[in-house]
């Protein structure tokens, strides 16, 4: 009895086209990496358990795929476990030495501390791999997906972050797409903290940052005032709360407002340079302080980084920041790094939502050839040899078909021209090229093909 | 207590060197592809046990990774097999629902039958991912590798495997390997089978026949009759054992031993009919017509494809053949093709052998501009956004470091080239440009710096 196929919900296929689409995006990101010095590495998609458990949280622990050990999985589980019938995690570990990568953050410091010996430091590597996550599948949210991330490790310069900011300026002028590069800085959160005297309010508080234009200033306070705040520390965030202006007018009314905090001044002196660095050089993205960021708020200790689409409502499609603790799970303190993703499932939907694909993100080959039979396919093919040397991308159609079935083909795939080599085309060693597009006709040689066809 | 951290065995890091060898390889590949007019595809790396149980044979089963269901896995177990305490195949497909791919074939003709309404054919595809296979790692064998496959389905006629001939032929150009495409026909084996009325002994017979040149013609029919053919059918092989000459005499020997098997006259029709067209249209490789080779015996029903490097004592690197039921198994009978899989570690491992890899495989930047300070940089990094403007990849030092230091880093990463900018360059708007090979050292211009690095 036959099957009826299907994948795993929450995995895809990807088809000609939108493998095209993909390989542009991943194609732009990666070219840009390599212009800015960036040098690629992969991990293998199986990374021992022990490496990846205890990196995400104990729900981290829960979305790993795990690999069942091959042969006689049941020998090394505990009698007690399976007796339990309980699906612990004590138990998993034992049918499950290895699992799928989560993410790429984790694997690279794993490579790291592997390789140490062999590496230059400040290492400045890429990394372009699907990563899988037994998330609940919803829209937009996948279960194997890919992430593209550049880090710069083993050096605390600031040049770092202006190098990244230029990188992801250009990734998305490149892409055509208009971006919002939001930033923030984690010792300037820390200033807060401290000005308030609730440390552990933090998230709290970003979050009710964030809200201001939406639900007003009243409503926030008291959404403060819920979370425990004192009504001592929620006057002192009045002044953050109602900043306004320029960049430049923001950065200086924090630095009065911080005055008091020594890691509060050091982390708007960080994002002064950094921006000052980043606007002498210029960017065609806006640049702009948020001081709501605080993505991945325990992992980063420094420059924070967020880019927004400003013509599609998304949630952020690249983010990033600066840590000083990469390795030391592994037994290798004090790398410090500054790191970015590029989110390449949602920078998809953007260019699919503002159609900002190029013509020629189609992969598409350029030429494709009839076929009218024995001789006549002999001639198209010594044609085609010649496209080819020539970088001209060609075809013949395999079969002597119908005229119109060969046509329906190369309409299906948007092949811009097609050739054909008939009797008469034949009897003169011509050939007569269609533009597909504007259905023009000509009669040409074999060097006026190629002419014609060679960009 | 920290982890030493490892990798599961049988898999690898990718270093970027490793990565730039590896991406030379993949990248010539996918060029060549769609020269050819072939489109990419990806599926994901988990498929449904269900689509891969049973298509590799019991041993293949065992050799599938498989991954355990998420959340209360023991749930749908049967409580007696547990009990029973055996790690059986039934027990292993209650705990997991979902396997990694173990090929690129049986995923293709999973993704053709559930997209059959999307295709249009005849359908070119290629896919370049990585499998994954629980067998013993050793010395060139690793489970988790990369396969690059072109096929083209739907359609029967030969114009097919003289497009993959030509593609086989350009990559190797491409790669500067030097080898010998070997050929045979599925129809000319059950042409000799047929003769020497033992079909099942084909296995046998293609074994003897390879071994001619190393133990001779005596001791291969000794084997023969080890394997229990009769005199008889010993003496119909004769012929073929002892044929020789060039490739068109050999086709016409055979065509003489073949001639009452109607199969096997078909075999070298096509054989014949292949080989001319290929000819007609030239090739680097040597083709060359080999009986024994067998591959695939029970898939591939026609062409069969084999190539082998000259110069370097390895197995086959590149293979495939036609096929007439890629999906029946998938409920979608007739669906006929031809293809060939690229062995990218076997090539790896010969391009290393041979060093063949072209200098700019290297993956390194053009240019680092040293580090002397913050006036110095800021100078720096505004030439180096020129460069990257004109597409010259171009990094700077982040930390203003001991020369020394930032010297051996340009060296380590082999950067062909050093930016200086120092007092004396700052002042006169200039730049002095070390080339790393010659130790050649100018003062330049932006423009003529530009005008140096751009190829």
């Amino acid at each position: 009895m036959a099957q009826k196929p299907s994948i795993p919900k929450g995995t895809r296929d990807f088809s000609p086209i939108e493998m095209a689409r993909r390989n542009y995006i991943f194609d732009t990101i990666r070219e840009v990496f390599h212009l800015f010095g960036f040098r690629q590495i992969e991990t293998p998609a199986m990374e021992n358990l022990s490496t990846l458990m205890g990196k995400y949280g104990e729900e981290g622990d829960k979305l790993l795929f795990k690999i069942l050990n091959s042969g006689d999985y049941l020998r090394g589980a505990d009698p007690a476990l399976l007796d339990a019938r309980e699906s612990t995690g004590k138990l998993t570990s034992q049918l499950c030495e290895k699992g799928l990568r989560y993410d790429l953050t984790v694997p690279f410091a794993r490579y790291v501390v592997q390789h140490r010996n062999e590496l230059q430091f400040p290492f400045k590597r890429f990394q372009i791999q699907p990563v899988w996550r037994a998330d609940r599948p919803q829209k937009g949210r996948y279960r194997e997906f890919y992430q593209c991330d550049a880090d710069i490790i083993g050096s605390d310069s600031l040049i770092n972050e202006i190098e990244l900011l230029q990188l992801i300026d250009q990734v998305f002028t490149r892409l055509n797409i208009n971006v919002t590069i939001k930033l923030n800085n984690r010792k300037v959160l820390a200033g807060i903290a401290e000005l308030i005297g609730a440390p552990d309010k933090l998230v709290d508080i970003t979050v009710a940052i964030d809200k201001i234009d939406k639900i007003g200033i009243d409503n926030v306070n008291a959404e403060l005032r819920e979370h425990g705040l004192s009504d001592e520390a929620i006057n002192a965030l009045q002044p953050i709360l109602s900043i306004s202006g320029s960049v430049a007018e923001r950065l200086a009314t924090m630095e009065g407002i911080l005055a008091s905090s020594e890691i509060g001044r050091k982390g708007i002196e960080e994002l002064r340079e950094v921006i000052g660095g980043t606007e002498r050089l210029g960017l065609n993205a806006e640049l702009d302080l948020d001081v709501s960021l605080a993505r991945g708020l325990n992992y980063y200790t420094g420059t924070i980084i967020e880019v927004k689409a400003c013509d599609v409502a998304i949630g952020s499609i690249t983010g990033g920041g600066r840590y000083d603790n990469l390795t030391g799970v592994f037994g290798m303190p004090g790398v410090s790094g500054v790191g970015i993703s590029f989110g390449a499932d949602r920078i998809y939907d953007v260019l699919n939502a503002l159609d900002l694909y190029p013509a020629d993100a189609l992969d598409t080959v350029k030429v494709m050839f009839t076929n009218f039979g024995e001789s006549e396919a002999r001639a198209s093919m010594q044609m085609i040899k010649h496209l080819r040397t020539a970088g001209v991308s060609a075809e013949i159609f395999p079969e002597n078909s119908k005229m119109k079935k060969q046509m329906a083909y190369a309409n299906a795939l948007a092949i811009p021209f097609v050739a054909i080599v008939g009797e008469t085309e034949l009897a003169e060693n011509k050939v007569t090229l269609k533009n597909m597009t504007t259905g023009d006709q000509e009669l040409l040689t074999l060097e006026e093909l190629i002419k014609r066809l060679a960009d």
